[in-house]
């Protein structure tokens, strides 16, 4: 029976689902692995604060990072805080006290998994994230795994559950962005402050994590092509779907020959595209690569077992392999040695303009407006076009109606 | 630099994949894996063939298979002959001389996964065949990495690309069965004798191989309830359709404590689920866990490049763990301590009756018809209800109708 010592640092909404299923999974791990998982530590912020857990027995709480950090008998550190600074120091100390570290910090990830992965292999320990990318999805272990065999050129992804909820709930109801925003906070799917998720960062920073893992690419959030949902309202989602078309918000990373695009921004799927069936909190990822075409893998994104469950699949893989270094993206070449074009690349848009009674005139004259709809809005349908083509468009249109016209441009998916 | 001798029995498309696809790889999984596999002998049936495909120099062709297995340098065996019996001795010889195999073969792992992985056990030789099921899906390597920390529920799975090509095909093109797959096989996408494929064999076979994987419990195809496609006519697919319902063969295996039951049946399911729209020859398999909830899986069932990654990605594997009886069903119990109930469950029935002109009358006598459709297609919905009770209605409705009356029932799908 192999004996291993973990510590926690954090003890939130993941922390307390690692406890749980670990507890649930100890017996079938002992038995067929051979392999014993003791809790030894968890650091946390507060211990006074009310938890609805119950601890292992000889599990110690404290309030000090230190007693898991600097801990020798510690083998692996899961660090479950949520915090971006005090997180990263802590893991560069766990790995230069020998310490393997599993993390679900994506935002911290974002940042410093370049570094980080640097400091793992310098101390020859394991470094593993599956949870930090849509956490009920064991992505970053299957597209690790592919590295060797297969050669990526795209991947799309609906990674950030709060958007997509909110976006199917506004089609769903008929309901105006505020409306659903409340509704979901009050649900708990989305912050009291919900920047990250409805602004596009949490999308991002996932895609950050993709691009390390696939490309060995370092892509810093500002080199991201970023556009929120919450400009965004009920028209535009009719309007879309009266064309045949569904509004999600997408993570695109794209690679040709030796330059990336990326963007996290709404895109029109047609609807009977896989993606375009991803309702809900659900998240979805999408993989084009050179042997198997195309992928797709959908399920849970968030909540305390998915996530705690890729926790518990990257401890058993940290059991498994031999301390020498092994982790996702050291498989990886990370040369670092892409081009990251931002707003590169041509797209097909679909363009919605919210007109006022008196501007459809005006509109109608504008060459290339395809139809004028109900309600008031009228949408165009653009040929591939470049980024700052897009931006010429969009003036010479408010040019022509008003220079305040709401008009939305939404990239047309294309696998 | 690791060198792993390695020799290949059959050089049909899977073959011919796996030697182009082991050639554009070679280099990066030399630089970053640090391992060369050489490929010493391929061993077929007519070494004149004409084979579209260059060897390397040094790989030598024979049409000896024990100029293979019996080969003290090669270390893996991969085995993608296509036959059954020949290829059963084959691997278990190669095992018993120390040697790891990989096979692609689902319809010999039916019969004999069970066997075949004890003699691995004792051999203490590494066991892979994630080419077998869902060709370009990495779904085997995916489920039993996830053994140790989730509990499987549910199994559904499009994994017969034929068939869903031929239900897709009819559907888009509004042609009837034959036509359609006269036209299959002229494209390549069904073969000459298509029964394995529009019986429902194949998919059979492939259940069998999850249940053994998943759940430790060898399934006979004897056990599973199977029903093939070659009775379903195009006015099925309409009347289906037309209740908001698509008709897909779908591979099921169900746990309930330690009872399971398994089917292959075409499958009625609501449009919007994302198993409705997986079409042509794509696969997919959708998961229903304790952690994860359900995980959707699509990609490529099958094709030369996609089939020939799962080799390699099973090549990369076994050369990475040390030859200690690892493979993937050895990480479960492989206990084969559930009860295998055939034609076990309630399931929800539609019901597609085709009717003659004089016969609308007495349809609507029987009670719980629920709607008389066009073109003489009558629909109605059960409830929940067992096999049995299914063949007592269908008897029940020819009895009312007319003894020759065609009657099909699509069980509804729940997830």
């Amino acid at each position: 029976m192999k004996e291993i010592n973990i510590g926690i640092l954090g003890l939130g909404t993941v922390g307390i689902g690692i406890v749980q299923l670990l507890k649930k999974r100890q017996a079938k791990i002992k038995n067929i692995y051979g392999v014993h998982f003791n809790l030894k530590t968890i650091a946390v912020r507060d211990v006074n604060k009310k938890r609805n857990v119950e601890l292992p027995a000889n599990t110690k709480l404290c309030d000090d990072d230190s007693k898991v950090i600097d801990d020798p008998d510690i083998q692996i550190v899961i660090e479950v805080t949520g915090n971006v600074d005090g997180a990263y120091h802590a893991i560069q100390r766990a790995m230069q006290s020998g310490k393997s570290v599993i993390t679900a910090n994506k935002e911290m990830l974002a940042s410093h998994i370049n570094d980080l992965n640097t400091i793992a292999k310098n101390n020859q320990v394991n470094f593993f994230y599956e949870a930090s990318v849509a956490g009920g999805i064991p992505i970053l272990r299957v597209l690790s795994e592919s590295i060797l065999t297969d050669s990526f050129e795209q991947v799309n992804g609906i990674i950030n559950g709060t958007s997509n909820y909110i976006l199917s709930e506004m089609l769903t109801n008929q309901a105006d962005y505020h409306q659903v925003l409340e509704a979901a906070q009050q649900l708990g799917y989305a912050e009291a402050n919900p920047r990250n998720d409805v602004k596009g960062y949490d999308a991002a920073y996932k895609l950050s994590i993709l691009s390390y893992l696939i490309f060995g690419q370092f892509l810093p959030v500002s080199k991201i092509r970023l556009q929120g949902i919450d400009q965004i309202s009920i028209e535009d989602l009719k309007a879309a779907q009266n064309d045949g078309y569904k509004i999600k918000l997408i993570a695109n990373l794209k690679r040709k020959h030796k330059q990336l695009t990326a963007s996290v921004v709404p895109t029109a799927i047609k609807k009977d595209e896989q993606l375009a069936n991803v309702d809900g909190v659900q998240n979805a990822i999408q993989v084009t690569s050179d042997a198997l075409g195309r992928t797709t893998y959908t399920g849970a994104g968030a909540g305390s077992l998915p996530t705690a469950n890729s926790v518990l699949s990257d401890l058993i893989a940290s059991a498994n392999t031999e301390t020498n270094g092994y982790s996702m993206a050291l498989q990886n070449d990370n040369n670092n040695d892409y081009q990251i074009i931002k707003n590169g690349g041509k797209s097909q848009y679909l363009i919605i303009i919210h007109l006022r009674d008196n501007q459809i005139n005006s509109v109608a004259k504008l060459e290339s407006i395809q139809k004028i709809k109900f309600d008031n809005i009228s949408t165009m349908m653009t040929n591939e076009i470049s980024y700052p083509e897009l931006q010429l468009l969009l003036k010479k249109i408010k040019n022509h109606v008003h220079p305040g016209t709401i008009v939305h441009a939404f990239p047309i998916f294309k696998s």
